[in-house]
Formats: C-alpha cells, sequence, structure tokens
C-alpha cells in the first residue's frame, strides 16, 4: 500500500492535466484544479474495515490525500469533529433526525483548519517556502498557524471587519498581517498583485488545488460516522462553496470506491440575504453566478461576492437534485440563540444560517418527513463575541443574587 | 458488563461513606468527596484491548465514569483531545519528547468541557432541575450550556475581569449570570448565600463530586494515546487543581486495573506568580494552602487564590515526587508567542504558563534528559484575544502590499 494514490491534476473545465509533484495553480484555462486518484487500485486493496482503530484525525485518510510522504504532514490533531444529533432542535423543527457536523471542534476552531492542514502540508512537500492570501479571517488564520508549524512564511490580507480574534492568530503566528478597508475580493486583488511581483506560492482559495482536498475530509468523516449510510440531505452555508465541493468530491470518491450507495445527498447550498450570488444563480438555473455588489452579513464567513469555484458548487447541487437559498441576518442571530438554548451548542452565525435554512426547507416540504438532515457548522461561536449581546448585573462582594424570572436573562429586581 | 462500576462516594479526609445514587455535596467534614469503582470486578472483565475501535469521545470509558444510565448521558462530543508532538519547542527546551495535550480542542474551547459534561450528566440522572456556580468564566460557560442541553436552569456568577467571551457563552445559553467585583473567591461567597436560602445543587468546584469523573478523562487519555506506557512527566497550571486531582485518579485507577505500570508519572502543579498558594504551600512542604491576597494574573483561569482541594492536589504531587512552581506573566506571554511560532498552535495563557514551568524545570535538571514530557494546555488562544496585540497595518483597496521585513510583523515602508 502506498501512503496516497494521488495520480495527478486535472482540470474541470477543459479537460487539461498536470502533474501533482510540482507546483501548480490555476489551469491555463483559468479554472481552479482537482486532485485525482487511483481509484481503481484503491478499489482493489482498502476496504471499509480497514479504516476501524485508526486515528482519530483526517489523516486516516491517507490514500485519498495528496501528500506523498507522511514526513510531510503537518498536523495540529484536526479532524474527526463530532456528529452531533440536536433531538430539542430536531423536533422543534419537524426533522426527524437532524445532526450537526460540529467544525468549531477544531485547531483554530473552524473548519478552514482542514483546508491550511492539507494545503499547507502539500505546499511543504512541494518545497514552498513562502505563500500569500486573502481572507474573511479564519482562513487566514488557519493558514498562518499552519506555515508556522510548517516552517512557511506567511502574508494575509483580511477585511478590516473580519473578526478581530482572527487578526491575533495571524499575528501571533509570525505572518505577515495586512488589514483592507474592503471586502475580501478587495484583499484578493491586493494579494495578487503582491504574488505577481514577489513570486509567492497563491495560497487563494481554489488557486491551489489541495485545501479542497482537506474540506473533503468532511464528507469522508460524515460517511464514516454513519456507518456509510448517506444522509438524505447536506447542508452548507456557502462562501467561496470549497466545502461542498469537497464533500461533493468525497462522496463520489467513495462511491466509485463501492464504500457508499450510488445515490448521494441532495446537497444544500445557503447564503445570506445580503451577499446571495450562488443563491440568485440557482433560482436563475445558471451554470455561473455574478459578482454581489454592496455584499453585507453579521455571517462573516460566507460574505463572499463571487467565488471562483462557483460553477462546481452550482455544479454539485445539480447533479444532486439540491437547492440553494439565502436568509436573513435578524433569524440567524434568533436561531443561534435558540441552538444555544436548546442543544447547548454556541455555533458560528455562518452554521446558524444553514439551520435557519434547515428550517425554511422543512417548512417548505422540500425535507420530508423522516429524512436524516446533516448541517454543517463551519466553526465555534466564540469566533464571534459580537454575535451575542449581554448586560449582567453587576454586584459588589457579599451583595445578594439578583432575582430572574424564569427564561429572562435580565434580572428582576434585587432579592 | 454494566454501563459504570461506581459503587459510591468516599471521603479522603475522614473516610465517611455516601450513596452515589442522590445527591450529595460535600461530606460532612467539610472535605470534598471522591467517587468510588468497583476496580476488582472490572479487573477481571474489562481489558485494554475493549478499547479499541470505541467512539471517540470521554463516554468511551463510561466504566470508569459516574452515570448509570447511558440516557443520561449529555454530550457535546467532547473528549479524545490531540496529544501533539511539538519536536521544534522541544528542541528549543532541550525536551527530547514533549507532548502537547490540547484541551483547545473541545466543546467551548476549555477543558471545563470535561467536568462540565460529567457533573451536568449525573445531575441530570439525580434529578437536579436548578444549579448555581462561581466561575472564573470558562466553567461557568461550559456548565450553562451543558445545562442548557441537559435543559438544567443554571445561575452563574463571575469576576467582572474574566474573559469577555465566557459572559457571552453564559448569557446565549439562557444561564443567569451575574458578574462581581472581586475575586472568584467573592462569586463563590454569593453563590453559597444563593444556594443557602434557594436550596439550589452547588456546582462549585469540588463541591459536587462529579466534575473530578470528568477531567479524569485526560488522564484516562492521555495513558491510551501513548499506549499505555505513561510519559515521566506531566505538567499542569493549577488553579482549582481539579484536573491535576484528576489525573492522579484516573492514573491510579489504571493502575488498580492493570492497565499501566505501578511508577506513575511526577505530576507538576503551576502557577502565577501573582497567585501561587499551592507552589508556596508545596516549598514550604505544607499539606494545604493559605488564601493568597490580592492574587492577579494574566493566566485568569489560574486565579485561584484558596482551592478547596489543596491537599489533595498536593498529596497528589507528594506521592508522585512531582513539584510546584510559580512562573512570571511576562515569561507566560513569551512562551505563548513562541509556541504558535514554532508550532503553530494558539495556547491559553494557562497553557503558556505550563509551557515555561517546563522549561525551567528541563534548565534546572529536574526533567532530566531523555525523558518524556506531557503538558497540558488548558483551553484555546482564540478564548484570549487580550493576550496578542496586533497593530497591521490598513490599506485601500487597490494598495500595493507593504514590505515587511523577515521575522518582523510590521511593515517596514509602503512597497
Amino acid at each position: 500500500m502506498m501512503f496516497s494514490y494521488a495520480t495527478h491534476l486535472s482540470c474541470p473545465k477543459c479537460g487539461a492535466i498536470y502533474g501533482i509533484d510540482r507546483v501548480n495553480q490555476l489551469c491555463r484555462c483559468g479554472s481552479p484544479l482537482l486532485a485525482r486518484y487511483d481509484l481503481e487500485a484503491l478499489r482493489k486493496t482498502w476496504k471499509r474495515d480497514d479504516m476501524r482503530g485508526r486515528p482519530n484525525h483526517l489523516w486516516r485518510y491517507h490514500e485519498l490525500l495528496p501528500v506523498r510522504q507522511p514526513a510531510h504532514v503537518v498536523s495540529l490533531g484536526e479532524g474527526m469533529t463530532p456528529l452531533l444529533p440536536l433531538p430539542q432542535l430536531g423536533k422543534d423543527m419537524a426533522i426527524s433526525r437532524l445532526l450537526m457536523k460540529d467544525e468549531g471542534v477544531i485547531p483554530t476552531g473552524t473548519f478552514k483548519a482542514r483546508g491550511a492542514a492539507v494545503g499547507v502540508s502539500k505546499a511543504k512537500e512541494l518545497g514552498v517556502k513562502e505563500l500569500a492570501m486573502p481572507t474573511n479571517g479564519n482562513a487566514g488564520a488557519a493558514w498562518s498557524l499552519y506555515a508556522a508549524r510548517a516552517g512557511i512564511q506567511c502574508h494575509v490580507v483580511m477585511p478590516v471587519d473580519a473578526p478581530m480574534i482572527t487578526r491575533n492568530e495571524c499575528a501571533i503566528s509570525g505572518a505577515h498581517l495586512s488589514l483592507v478597508d474592503g471586502l475580501i475580493s478587495d484583499a484578493g486583488h491586493i494579494v495578487a498583485q503582491g504574488i505577481k511581483e514577489l513570486h509567492w506560492y497563491d495560497a487563494s482559495t481554489l488557486k491551489e488545488p489541495y485545501r479542497i482536498e482537506g474540506k473533503k475530509t468532511m464528507g469522508l468523516e460524515i460517511a464514516e460516522q454513519l456507518e456509510w449510510n448517506l444522509p438524505d440531505v447536506i447542508i452548507y452555508p456557502t462562501g467561496g462553496g470549497v466545502g461542498l465541493i469537497g464533500i461533493y468530491k468525497a462522496l463520489s470518491e467513495l462511491r466509485d470506491l463501492g464504500w457508499v450507495r450510488d445515490q448521494l445527498p441532495r446537497l444544500v447550498s445557503v447564503q445570506a440575504e445580503g451577499c446571495a450570488p450562488i443563491a440568485k444563480a440557482w433560482e436563475e438555473k445558471k451554470q455561473t453566478s455574478d459578482f454581489w455588489n454592496d455584499a453585507s452579513t453579521v455571517a462573516f464567513g460566507i460574505n463572499v461576492p463571487k467565488a471562483l469555484g462557483d460553477f462546481l458548487v452550482l455544479d454539485a447541487i445539480y447533479r444532486t437534485a439540491g437547492c440553494a437559498l439565502a436568509v436573513d441576518d435578524h433569524s440567524i442571530l434568533q436561531e443561534q440563540k435558540r441552538i444555544a438554548q436548546m442543544e447547548g451548542a454556541f455555533v458560528c452565525p455562518e452554521g446558524a444560517a444553514a439551520f435557519v435554512a434547515a428550517r425554511r426547507l422543512r417548512q417548505n416540504g422540500w425535507i420530508k418527513e423522516g429524512e436524516t438532515v446533516v448541517v454543517l457548522n463551519t466553526g465555534a461561536g466564540i469566533k464571534y463575541p459580537d454575535t451575542v449581546r449581554t448586560n449582567p448585573p453587576l454586584l459588589q462582594p457579599g451583595e445578594p443574587l439578583p432575582v430572574f424570572q424564569s427564561g429572562d436573562p435580565q434580572p428582576l429586581k434585587p432579592s
């Protein structure tokens, strides 16, 4: 058995082929590249039972990852996050089996760790010494920390409105951080210019082909955690969309290996009403999205006005009979609170958006009675303190506790 | 096989026995109570190999946990956190095998989730409807969220200086939160008064006997992750000290089961110079600690002027030929940065304190050449944004990237 069965990169648009053992970024045609594996060989030698007893991180799937040498793996122990039943919330939504894939329980507190772990590992294997990327915060934080572990210098540009804590993560790792008074698309232009001049490795979303392989492991884990019985629906909050592309790729590869049944789950892409290019494209039955002007949402991670991989996201939705929809910020914050109070899970606003979508899709009958629904919570709520307002009473030592009315977080009067 | 082999509670001070199937708090004599198990029966029927393939959360050790019915388990998927090799930092400290047990990778982002998971589960089993506790922030956040999942009303009092994000966690869960203009000891007095009047369940540290059982699982996991070969030294940042008591209890139980060798690791208790009651007691060879006046440290979680379980912490140190020491805040913040830059791990200041201790103990020869050292990082750095200062340059869209000098996070001049 080899450590990795990766064979090459291929272009999903024009079909061009590239080697996987040297630096490649976008295809000549401008499309992202996808890693390919010798699934035929794997099908013969690799069985589902081989997974039993493997370490509980994403490198348990190393055969389906692009890193050739175990020595190049840069890991902080990421992966095998909980797939958590949410029975109270499920009941509240009339979804009989509601599960949350909780990507808050991972190094750096968001699913971006997966992309960074595999992306940085492969960059290290390819001999990269310096990389650059734009970010809405969490990806930059994750890449900064993994790059530090790999000994790779990292340059990050993020919007000034990105979550504050992600600045600290970049800074403490020793990355070079700049802010931009604009959106991630503005950050992207600045990075592109810097790369052109300084010849760094471009770690922008989908401009390197390997973070998608990291994100793919969410799909592999969901399948394994359900003992290879796929759910009916998977709901994913969509900014750049790499997670959804990755999950689709994972399940397709598992199907080709014969590890799961042929019919894949319906994939749902959730966006915010203030930034919904993919939802709009889906409604209009288009293959690509248009740039969304004046993008704005409390769910900052999905504030992406135009995704490079939009055509891959839309393709995955169409092929699985999925759908795309946009939800409003007010509902997101309400749902975030409801999840915490009913299930004890403090999810990020992007995750909350996906739960709002689950509720809507059950209400309008798109999710049917008895279906199993997996919702991706892409990060920990603790990374977004501004989404919660608190005003607790301040006591002096020796003062008695105030009297609270049940269900009301504010005190009525001192006891 | 039974789900739990718990038999009773016993007092480590006076030897009194209490039932484990009804609410018990402190012993009549004022000491915390400890849960006991039928280790003799377990020794006959439960083997190390039985652990293979069990789910990757702390309930894999249910035989050694106090919850009788699986239906009472309140879980967010906590446990089996990474035991991460830190080769660069180890080299820098001249420790040949340095491992970090990373408790940032757990629901709520700190090891308090373990105590809350088991404590709340057992409270649910005992029929508790309402509980109260003082906290330095993270425990209150964890108990609030687990209590919400269990449907138990939660009252929390925390110092006004506790990490801001922990307020949000309490608030979003629906807990009743008050702040006190003082220390955790002041919060404790307020809670005690409220409990006396309102007859809530007292979930204060060690006033209920089960959070220690949750914390114990850190020790079980370290042993299992090292394939039942114990390390030479385990270093633990100590506030209330429950984790250290728990690790000692875990390893003692594993020894009684015959799963590990007789000689336990030397346990090290680390405190901050601004609040070091246990380090002082250890230096003076005392069995208990004195209240520490004017306690203050950047490592807020260990800002505990007097721990109820101090005698248990000191006992565990003496019995394992361990030690206790205090480190300064400046070194803590320096080490926190070094760990991020060398290993890509953004640890909490309490965790960083434990790494400072590792460095000191190797320098003075207490840790010897070739020893295996496990350091507990008790939480994610992202919960403590104030420990990192950043001042990144702000660009306008279209502006070029500033030029950074290698290793300097501040730009020299615009390019």
